[in-house]
């Protein structure tokens, strides 16, 4: 194996520089979640260098949200661009003062790649807060529906909200998934469901969860039994939303639950739940966050679906390099300016790259790439999970692209293996080990990750 | 008056151009709030020009966020710096994978101006965002102490958090002021009380609201009066607090109400604040998204009070172009890692940015210009308003630097005059015309805002 293609390792991970620097930090900026302090000039492609030396293939990529490589050049001509310098230092309060520019960025980047059916967007900073202003829209439709078009607003209602309470500020809730993950703001930590530490000792609003299927691996040998747990679900889903003590204005839903260990659903499970909010009037979000920008082997994971209508709101980060929401009912803006509404929304800056980004996943093929070679990875993986069933269990991710992942017995000392053999790995759930590679991962790095990952699991 | 210190329209405010642009664009994005298309390529220092033409003085500087004059060539040299292209181009997940500037980015900029007492930053992307961040970092400190240093989280704690409810989810609030504004997200928004617009239909939690102490001007000719009214506020405060349905873990308030009609308060108030968090042991958070960064004429909108201690947490965002908060308590940091933390966690290309904006804002001595041309401007302010006295009332702001504001029949016609005249201007609260101009505005910039604002009276 060429050593252009493998990693290099000539320390501990963390490696003493990285630990120093970590530590000095310490002392203005929380860095107890400090894996490694990194050389990003140093750093390339597929390729993470960190200040000890050491050279990692990253297939976890800044938390899934690196999209094509390190130093990639289309991003760094973007960033050098007198459009990129003019947003970083005049930056504006796009709502009130738009630059020239802004539609030509929009329709140039972001707009390029609008799920279909969806020709609207808003711009937001982080993925939460993308989630967030989705459940806002959401609220604002579902009450000016109930009280009816043109219907002004009532004085009890304009002075109880300021006061937080009803009928201004109403008890609506949206609906989540069990072990889903959505934010860390105050309304969408109320719909993350996936690990206590994110939510302990955190108010959060009286929401109501649903199961999300359990699925059985491998899949073909369980059909039925999928299909099962998937009605059963469904039925929860409906039960819960007609019988909640409040009302449900929307359900949001993950096309793979990533941070909350990976965990799939089949299309049907999907067009299901469509079929389901359409008939009962409930907007239904789904959070693309991880997985949109390519990383499934589509741009967006619920392609995979072929919904017979599409979702009324898809939001976005991470591998965008900025967020927002894209929408196509123009029902979803609210009825007056400056509801849906903040100083900056969004950052222009971030929306400039993210054009750049989308340009080089469809210039070069990437979306088609990440399946073409995702297929393969697959492959290799389940050759692994043959040989190691201890140690590879439930392989899933087959034709999500590089969407892959699998249970093992100790996931964090299976990943610290891993990255000692000079490949940076993350995990999710409670063990489950996920592979989340850029969009420029290729054929030929396969053989580092399975090495590696052999390796590891000998070492154990 | 020179042609170069004044403004110049051609068109309607609103022009052609600005109309044209901004229907173009609501086709893909609400754009019903756009008050002028801007061209950020010919805009200038105090000069914000737009797409006919027009050129304004621009004392509003895009929702009081422009710190330094559009097109600064000290920020121009910040974005083109290989730091900021490295930033943006391989945006870092800076909770696990720092980079090796990230702690100089920090100490040679932000932690420059920390807040006196204030050792410690979290980054964040906006203001509302910083404030539920202190939130969340409040509450957790709440119940740590609650539960005692080293305990551990209940089985109970760990599953009812993902369910919601108590005691994993505890019933804390955060109090907050009439009037005031904190942001947008679901938490903030809780704390948010100044206009129904932004909260009604959107659901909140049961957060109590305290009176803010409403003055009467010329102060020095209520001052028993205002002392009582303070006094008055400051029970209801402690009232509220001790007798709230849930406990309250932190107050947070603003220097100056800024949003919610410039509304000010004496350093006795602020004082009795801090007197009064300290001895009933919760945490006072000072939200400075607005005052902070000079606007007020010091560093800080609070360093007016001399507190005998320092606030808990003081949050930032506008003018500092990145978003955060600093604290000095390290008991602030919660007990294990992951706990305050977000893919992101900010943004360091804004960091990078924020770090030029400290060092021109220093370098310049734009807080000390800041009160000096503020002294002069709010003189001539003081003068007008002897001749309108229907038109300018309840003028404040005295020796907070150009943080200036009066109260006028109709705000909203009378900004859209003076716009009309080239000079940018906004409003705030339900009658009041706020200046917030740049920190490089100077005092041969007073005569075009003040025969600008003389000329716009005359026309109502």
């Amino acid at each position: 194996m060429s050593s252009s293609l493998s990693g290099s390792v000539v320390t501990d991970v963390p490696g003493p520089q990285s630990k120093a620097a970590a530590k000095h930090l310490d002392a203005v900026f929380d860095s107890r979640a400090v894996l490694l302090v990194a050389d990003y000039e140093k750093s390339s492609g597929n390729y993470l260098v960190d200040v000890d030396g050491n050279r990692f293939l990253d297939v976890y990529a800044q938390i899934a949200s690196i999209p094509v490589g390190y130093n990639n050049p289309a991003l760094i001509e973007a960033a050098k661009s007198p459009e990129m310098i003019s947003a970083l230092v005049n930056r504006p309060a796009v709502g009130n003062f738009p630059s020239r520019e802004w539609y030509s960025i929009l329709k140039d980047g972001l707009l390029r790649v609008a799920p279909k059916g969806m020709n609207h967007i808003f711009t937001a900073m982080s993925g939460s807060e993308a989630n967030e202003l989705a459940y806002k829209a959401s609220f604002m439709l579902y009450q000016r529906r109930l009280r009816g078009e043109g219907t002004e607003w009532t004085a009890e209602e304009l002075s109880s909200c300021l006061d937080n309470t009803a009928p201004g500020s109403p008890d609506l809730a949206i609906m989540s998934f069990s072990n889903s993950f959505h934010g860390r703001g105050f309304g969408s930590l109320s719909t993350t469901r996936s690990k206590a530490v994110h939510k302990i000792d955190i108010p959060s609003f009286n929401w109501p969860r649903a199961p999300f299927p359990k699925l059985k691996y491998p899949l073909e040998e369980h059909v039925e039994e999928n299909a099962d747990e998937e009605r059963h679900c469904l039925e929860e889903v409906e039960r819960i939303i007609t019988t909640w003590s409040s009302r449900v204005a929307a359900i949001i839903v993950e096309p793979i639950q990533s941070e909350g260990g990976d965990n799939h659903a089949s299309p049907a499970f999907f067009q299901g739940l469509r079929d389901l909010t359409k008939r009962l009037g409930i907007v239904m979000i789904v959070d693309e966050v991880q997985t949109g920008f390519g990383a499934t082997g589509r741009f967006w994971g619920h392609e995979h679906w072929n919904l017979t209508s599409p979702p009324d709101i898809v939001t976005f980060s991470k591998k965008a390099q900025t967020a927002g929401y894209f929408f196509g009912d123009r029902m979803l803006v609210p009825d007056k300016a400056y509801r849906q509404f903040s100083t900056w929304i969004g950052d222009p800056a971030r929306v400039i790259l993210s054009k750049a980004v989308v340009g080089e996943i469809l210039d070069k093929k990437l979306v088609e790439q990440c399946t073409r070679v995702g297929e393969v990875m697959y492959a290799e993986l389940a050759k692994l999970a043959l040989k190691y069933p201890d140690y590879i269990k439930n392989l899933r991710g087959k034709g999500k692209g590089t969407y892959l992942s699998f249970d093992t017995k100790d996931s964090h000392a299976l990943v610290a293996s891993i990255k000692k053999l000079g490949v940076n790995i993350g995990t999710c759930g409670v063990h489950t080990v996920r592979l989340r590679p850029m969009l420029i991962f290729e054929e030929a790095h396969i053989p580092v990750v399975i090495t590696a990952l052999e390796k590891a699991i000998n070492s154990q």
